[in-house]
């Protein structure tokens, strides 16, 4: 078990409006948790300005060193939507207009005004990408080796991720369960650590909250391994039991 | 004002619980938008697991390009909070107890079943660190140099965030003003880019967003100076009405 591969991906989120606090963003959850069903880990992320430099900066040297490097936002039509040319500079390649996304965007806005100059911006690639069919609106996703151009907008990446789903290759999904208890997380630390140590390859996680005016904590074991995660779970119970703390199974 | 100071300031998110998808982060855009609010602005993001290889990583490399760093995350009393030794580690220094912090705590504690060594280990800071004042509970944030070490509970952190206002040098804050259309963004890109290139340090996002089965967009013009955003803002508007699109001051 302990020498199986780990497939980590990581996200660059492209956008200006999440570093000025206008806008909460939503993706890094949605991506998180879509990657760990494909038995993906998202190791890292990246918040950068609507920059080039910024852009091909995080770009490069996360696609070097994860299996798969995901971005989202700035693959609209107006001036402030440079993804496509930061990444095709960070690649050193050339930016065309994608034959299929333009007949996409043809047959989308046929009823919608007609594929205009700045529509048919969104049919722009990085020379030798593929598309990610778009099942929300009419603008396709974009893949280049192993870096996937997602949208901004939450609920057009995540028909984005759908469309991929299964199509790439992963490890064994990481397994996570969850006990809570109405302690305090410092009186429990040297039972967590403890159990930590004893169940090779499993992680533990540890997340205090205040809540109906009592303090508590929910204990969350991972790893890709489903009888180690279950075995360090009755450890934890049995500890805290032990020391007199009552535990909810599921969490709190 | 085209030579006007910009005071910059990044932020490390640190917690497997954000790259895992359980958690949603909200610390970037509360930070975000304290820092506009004392003229800094925020310019980038990293999260990062809870190993301190990376922790180290993100933290040199960003603290030596902006004014400002911060870090949310992992200084609480259990195994998986290593940001203060990642941190000191990154600048080269030992931890120590921090006396304040130790009177701190052992006040805090007196009636909440004592200061053990595990809680004890919240007053562990980088040899040199003075403490942020934490108005919520117990355990105090940490400066030290540029680097501002702040909790992970979103509450905590903004507790934090108040015991700091108006301690930062800064620049003038960013005023954003904002003017929507029931348009869709492709449709008004044009009139966007000439408007942003007439109106020189002015920056024109643009935002769509379907609602109510109707597509439209909020335009956000930002600057520091607030004539420059209200002279582009009434050439946007005025752009929109010869276009022939209603448009709605403080957007929709």
């Amino acid at each position: 078990m302990a020498s199986e591969r780990i497939w980590t991906a990581a996200l660059v989120v492209i956008g200006d409006e999440i570093l000025s606090g206008r806008t909460q963003d939503k993706n890094v959850a949605q991506i998180a948790q879509w990657l760990n069903v494909q038995g993906i880990r998202l190791a890292e992320v990246r918040v950068v300005a609507d920059r080039e430099e910024a852009i091909v900066e995080a770009v490069n040297t996360l696609r070097a060193r994860n299996d798969y490097l995901f971005t989202t936002g700035g693959i609209g039509p107006t001036h402030d939507d440079i993804t496509v040319d930061a990444i095709a500079a960070a690649l050193g390649v050339g930016v065309i207009h994608h034959p299929e996304a333009v007949a996409v965007l043809e047959r989308y806005y046929a009823t919608r005004g007609g594929a205009t100059e700045a529509r048919l911006r969104m049919a722009r690639v990085p020379e030798g990408a593929g598309l990610i069919e778009n099942r929300m609106s009419g603008a396709p996703g974009i893949r280049i080796g192993n870096i996937f151009i997602m949208a901004g907008v939450p609920h057009i990446t995540a028909g984005m991720l759908d469309a991929l789903t299964g199509t790439l290759e992963g490890g064994r999904p990481v397994v996570s369960k969850t006990i809570g208890s109405w302690v305090a997380e410092s009186e429990v630390a040297d039972l967590l650590r403890e159990a930590e140590r004893a169940h090779d390859g499993v992680a533990i996680g540890s997340y205090p909250f205040f809540r109906d005016g009592r303090t508590g904590a929910n204990f969350v074991v991972r790893s890709p391994d489903e009888a180690a995660v279950d075995a360090c779970l009755a450890d934890v119970a049995e500890r805290l039991a032990a020391a007199g703390h009552a535990a909810t199974p599921g969490g709190i």
